[in-house]
């Protein structure tokens, strides 16, 4: 059954804005062994929008459309649906009664605006919205399933778990879809791609690999699509795993689609071992990252992001002379922050990054992109020298990924 | 002339991946005064494909297409489109031969699958690719306008810029697209639409509004279409935002777009005064968010992320029977703490957040989403109490966000 998801609204051609409901419904309707074979964008223009929807009745059976359910002027998602559908709009005095109550719960009546939610496609379901004021529809035709779901995302999203998935899963019964991540980082994608052709070369019927990359991370995302039972696509999707691991087992960090900040936390719970940080050139983003994993005051004691060289000597005892001599940015002072923030929290690691994020900076001996890290230790203080590429942003991102990456490896020799 | 994009790739529809291409390709088309009207994303398979590209060849005079021009068979864009428009496909021989010498710096033979690459619609123009092997293509009809392009950000973004706008630029003559950006934080969406309301009712021609939402950042987009002069134009765009601005003021922080880091920043710099932070909830995020500025180092001192409460006492001298008595979410706390950073850092401005990020650590009198920022300035220490609704991430964000508003309200109230 081909799928389409249409997002409707202006704002999301007028602006870098991304259109996260199709994000979310492409993976909710994966889950359910529904893949997506078209997604479009596209305006409250009626004309336009009418000739995406008569594509999309002319070429797929699942039709879910986002957005231009509203109040206003510009939502047309109902009209055009009819009338592309050859239907007319009737009243639904259900409606108006509860968006009246909903209303008359902060005191207000109902503007007029509002009446126009109250129309419903001949022939459609409701789908009640707790979260708003715009009732999505569900419309079944003998070739089609058609839903439109209103724009905001925490409408759409309980409406589309609640209302909208009981209706699919008995459309999508009998297939499967399962899929799974690995996520590696510290090589390069061609690295990684010519590491791993061989496996290209002898995939089993119904799984699919696709690889992805961005500056610092990579994933491999293997899917089995097919009508086996569970068990037996687990099994085939297991040997192809294990072929790719086989090939890039240094590499990879992940095997459940998890962060490499939530890796590494589990790690140092499971360890019993506390970690507090230095950061100069990441600004705070090694903390921000180890902190956005529920539980992290566990192991998480502190970071000391010592931007300026006062707090360097303030805070982690680098020694002024130190800096002095050698710079910020440099092997011995990276040493110094790790062992200085080691001694200063009492954790069990001190993590220390120092380098030149760029864009200004740089000097010939010492380039934007120069990144230290230092990791201390039970055995003392390890360094990382690296020369990162990118903007100021990228080189922050990679100086905090390849430092979680360090202490990834340490912390898997533990017992 | 109705604009459409087409990006290609079965990784675009099987997973949570943001298809940054198109993103780029709308902005940059915007700025060219060709707006983009219908978006689109299609996996690899050719009968797919074909249907995304005949229903665009029906409704758009200019496509943009990305991806699908790789040498594996997955990679049927040129194909697709030559059968479409009733084309053959023609040997290059000078293709193959920058190819060949592209291979042979590395010391390689050129791989077979490469060979493809080398086919070229009839024709067409070739746009080459110094960063990669597949060269992109132009193509003119009496009726339109197209160019397929290769899908890495890397090689699509150059060729864009130096082959496709040079050729765009001749089409687009004589429209004129400006645009621009007011941001603001501090009040919810709906609040800012009733305030604006009647704005909205006096448009002048040419001008669109559009508002966009996300937990605790508003953009207001206006933009001005047509052929009116730049100065014309910019004045009818002046006179909206004069009044959006009479009804909105206080919660706007930025007119160009910028970020609140960036406002924030440039604030402290005009004024000649220095920041640092003492973090709890938000981990490290408020320093991150500052430190993505360049030239942050100027005014931005430190941050002491003290997650623990032991960190809290010996980074910040918040007294332990403070934390007892009070806990280390309460008012007392993120006073002591935003004094204490200030006396350590010596900084003009001593900014801490301290909350409950969840999900866990919440109690019916201390619920998750309780934060507590202090700001300790030039008069003494100033408190705010906020009660934040989402996920970790979300509250940690509006955390830092807040954080941000009060001190750009402190700051501009400054010579």
């Amino acid at each position: 059954m081909k799928t389409e998801i249409i997002a409707v609204g202006t704002e999301l051609l007028t602006l870098s804005f991304r259109d996260t409901n199709s994000l979310f419904l492409t993976e909710r309707l994966r889950g359910l062994g529904l893949p997506v074979s078209f997604r479009m964008q596209v305006g409250d223009d009626p004309v336009d929008l009418k000739k995406a929807v008569r594509a999309a009745l002319g070429r797929s059976r699942l039709i879910i459309a986002t957005g231009g359910l509203g109040p206003t002027t510009d939502d047309r998602t109902r009209e055009v649906f009819a009338a592309a559908l050859g239907r007319g709009l009737v009243f639904d005095a259900a409606i108006l009664a509860r968006i009246r109550e909903r209303f008359g719960r902060r005191g207000l009546s109902v503007p007029p605006s509002n009446r126009k939610q109250c129309y419903v496609i001949e022939g459609a379901e409701v789908l009640e919205n707790p979260n708003g004021t715009a009732p999505g529809l569900w419309i079944e035709t003998p070739r089609r399933r058609i839903a439109l779901l209103p724009g905001p995302p925490r409408e759409l999203e309980p409406m589309f778990e609640n209302q909208v998935r009981p209706r699919l899963a008995a459309v999508a019964s009998g297939r499967r879809l399962i899929g799974r991540v690995l996520r590696l980082t510290g090589l390069g994608e061609s690295d990684m791609e010519s590491r791993i052709k061989t496996v290209y070369g002898a995939i089993p019927p119904g799984v699919g690999i696709v690889t992805l990359a961005c500056p610092g991370d990579l994933s491999i995302h293997l899917t089995y699509e097919g009508r086996a039972g569970r068990a037996e696509a687990e099994a085939v999707l297991d040997g192809v795993q294990r072929r790719l691991e086989g090939r890039l087992r240094p590499w990879v960090y992940s095997r459940g689609g998890q962060s490499l900040e939530a890796v590494v936390g589990g790690l140092l719970r499971s360890r019993g071992r506390t970690l507090a940080c230095a950061e100069s050139c990441t600004g705070g983003l090694l903390g921000h990252r180890l902190t956005n994993i529920p539980g992290s005051s566990d192991y998480f004691l502190e970071s000391a992001v010592t931007y300026s060289n006062q707090a360097k000597t303030a805070r982690l005892g680098v020694p002024p002379n130190l800096i002095a001599r050698h710079g910020a940015v440099s092997a011995p002072v990276a040493r110094a922050m790790a062992a200085g923030i080691k001694e200063a929290s009492g954790a069990d690691y001190g993590l220390a990054v120092t380098g030149i994020a760029g864009p200004a900076g740089g000097t010939p001996r010492k380039p934007v992109g120069l990144v230290y890290i230092g990791l201390a230790h039970e055995r003392g203080v390890s360094l990382d020298r690296n020369l990162f590429w990118g903007g100021r942003e990228t080189v922050k991102f990679l100086s905090s990924q390849r430092a979680l990456d360090i202490l990834r490896k340490r912390l898997i020799k533990l017992p």
